[in-house]
């Protein structure tokens, strides 16, 4: 965005290989560096000062530089800056940290499960589920369900999971036994004139057919975000988990919640599953756990998973499943932080507050706007679908990257959103005022009318 | 070990999923939980203090404590607690972090790539693999070849790569177009009185023999670590790499350098490809780049497969892979004061002393013990494997533990090991002194006849 790129900006450009960026613009434009952050703000290497309306990636849900977590950090690395959980080895703050974490599940959980990433963590419960089903003598009940723009994470498996075509084509995915349905997209899948129920519905029936045609007893699995977030900001249709749980239920299938960007507050309540109202099998955890400050995922594992698994232990023995960075004592501490903020900042009611207020000022400010055809969203996880016709739904040309020009006329007035095509998004830290969102929405209407006027 | 287990292991015990842990072991014995760190010592809440024998997971390279990597991490966790480098973001520090990783490199590279674990990183050199592939129009070209044995990480793609069938069974792995070859497992498979050269060439014929068959057109990518790990604590026999890659370059196939363990000095080498005289297409790297006070995770990439991606990067668009800890600023900040520290403290040339020390020292001590069959290793990763008869080689009974037992019988001496079914096995900090390796000799000595008695 400036003609002359700093030092700093030469050297990552020369350096680094960057995740979901094109490198054409990389190279033509160079990259964006931070140098610091604190709150809600960060600033990069040419001074110039943003609100993160994105908190990092789903995850600085406590904003920047909190020194509760920044000290918790320092003093942990400095009294043991690294021990394993391997064969039967544990550190102190992770045995804490584990028990904090179940005291805070949205049912009773038995165990949780750490490693450093979503990513990880959706690829252990791939693999749980499969240990599972061995173990309990279900060995053909395999097949996971996931669906169409779901996110789930960019290993092999969990990239599979993923339901975006450009995670798969040119890394021949999906690979496995994994099947899509259709996403829960209401504005854009809904046939003309159904109500959300009606197509909550559908996808249910569509979920049923595809069991009935498979057979229940090869399914093992459903793998749900509560809102999806990185595959176009989606909440659920009204009525959506209550027609497809039972579903789940009736044919024996896990269902596995991945709560990396809902979990911890985000929502407006501490989980997206008590949002919504249903009851997962396993959880899948992460950002918000440590606030992005330190690397950290959390599987939690039901007492239905877990007591085969522990029943079944003198058999299985070994269990060979694991990862050098499975609960890091320094990420242990940075949790234990975290989730004592969340705590402290009531968080969740600040969300449940903030995030409807600020869905409303984003309808007040562009709901009538020509190009906007959508605002959506729940807590503070929101969407802003442009498009070219708001009556027809036309979408805009691909080749205007509308969504990005709008992405870099934020960041010119000091706002970093995040763009998935032409869907803007934020989810910004969960501790901004009302003030902050109206900051944010002021700003944001702004750099739409920069790229779009009228 | 204790009969009255602490409050802290009570709660570990009650909510904690342990990684490659016996769950039976776990109920029966309770875990063993850490409190403090320094240099090569750890201490336990039962303030049992043990020289850490294994740095943890073959990561604590430089000791625990070192005040320059907890202030660098103390100090980058205020300034800037997160960032991410999606869509051309990045950060000051991440930027002089890939600069420095590259100036380090054993061949000229052209980027890194970043990521949190040694697995996720192999997910990663699996995908970029195929995109390659995909890239330059070879899209028939994608079976992987791996080796038994192997340790390549615990993803559903990365599992399925190590070649360790514990590993396998119960999680339906391997999936995916993965072939093993034999490990170069000189000790256990090399026929009766066949040189190690000789073995080298028997196993290079292997691995010609089923490229012929498969085709290698068909063939994209061989994986291995310079020195097996989590697999057995195998160093490659004489001319092994010498006779291996030949291979690979003739059929088009890119060697992808697993340096997990021995990348950052571990062979007494920066690189283990250095000591053994191989020029990879592709490296994972992770533990040492922080001595596993972060999680972090690069992948090298050369000229050969960047310039492809570069060039066809109009074409593919957006880069669809990628970690929200992909270059964690505290991450880098942890790296690159490490990096300073690992040339500052002369760490390769201490690894190149004192390793070799370590290894005579420990032949000199059980060498001719009844119930070691060998001893072997490069730099400080080291194993000793026991067996019931010398002579014949034959194992001692799997019933027994042995391994396991002895590993509990140096750690009540005082002494962190890890046991690899009967192979104990070293990788300490690459710190240690002369003297230090002569205390864990010691040690390790007495707690294998306090097992097995002469």
């Amino acid at each position: 965005m400036v003609s002359q790129l700093s030092q700093a900006a030469l050297r990552d450009q020369r350096s680094q290989f960057h995740p979901f960026t094109a490198i054409t613009d990389l190279m033509a434009e160079g990259p964006t560096v931070m140098e610091s952050g604190s709150g809600i703000h960060v600033r990069d290497v040419d001074g110039r000062e943003y609100i993160d309306g994105m908190a990092g990636l789903w995850c600085v849900n406590l904003g920047y530089g909190r020194r509760e977590i920044t000290e918790a950090i320092a003093r942990q690395s400095e009294r043991l800056s690294f021990f394993h959980t391997f064969n039967g080895m544990s550190s102190d703050v992770v045995a804490e940290c584990a028990e904090a974490l179940l005291q805070r599940a949205p049912v009773p959980m038995s165990r949780v499960f750490f490693g450093a990433s979503g990513s990880d963590a959706n690829e252990t419960q791939l693999k749980l589920v499969w240990y599972y089903n061995n173990l309990r003598g279900k060995p053909e009940k395999k097949k996971i369900i996931a669906r169409w723009n779901a996110y789930h994470g960019s290993g092999v498996a969990t990239a599979s999971l993923t339901g975006l075509p450009g995670m798969h084509t040119l890394f021949d995915l999906p690979k496995g036994p994994i099947l899509h349905v259709s996403a829960p997209y209401y504005y854009r899948k809904a046939p003309e004139g159904m109500t959300e129920r009606a197509f909550s519905q559908q996808l249910a029936q569509e979920l049923e057919d595809l069991i009935e045609r498979e057979g229940a007893d090869t399914i093992a699995a459903f793998f749900a975000e509560a809102v999806m977030g990185a595959g176009g900001l989606i909440p659920p249709p009204e009525g959506y988990f209550e027609a497809i749980c039972p579903i789940l239920k009736k044919h024996d299938i896990l269902l596995v919640a991945d709560e990396v960007v809902s979990g911890f507050g985000r929502l407006g309540t501490y989980w997206g599953s008590q949002t919504y109202g249903y009851e997962p099998d396993l959880i899948t955890s992460a950002k918000g756990v440590t606030s992005g400050y330190f690397p950290m995922s959390v599987c939690y594992i039901s007492p239905k998973v877990w007591d085969v698994i522990e029943s079944e232990a003198g058999k299985a023995g070994l269990f060979g499943h694991g990862y050098t960075y499975s609960a890091h004592p320094v990420g242990a501490a940075a949790a234990l932080a975290a989730l004592k903020l969340i705590d402290e900042l009531k968080v969740v009611d600040n969300v449940a507050d903030v995030g409807p207020y600020m869905l409303q000022a984003l309808r007040d400010r562009l709901g009538q706007h020509a190009h906007v055809g959508d605002i959506r969203g729940k807590g503070l996880m929101l969407g802003i679908e442009l498009v070219h016709d708001r009556g027809t739904k036309e979408a805009l040309p691909m080749a205007n990257r509308t969504g990005r020009q709008v992405l870099k006329a934020a960041a010119n007035r000091g706002l970093i959103t995040r763009a998935l095509g032409d869907t803007l998004v934020f989810a910004p830290p969960l501790v901004i005022t009302r003030a902050d969102a109206d900051a944010i929405v002021d700003r944001f209407g702004a750099a739409v009318e920069d790229v779009l006027p009228g």
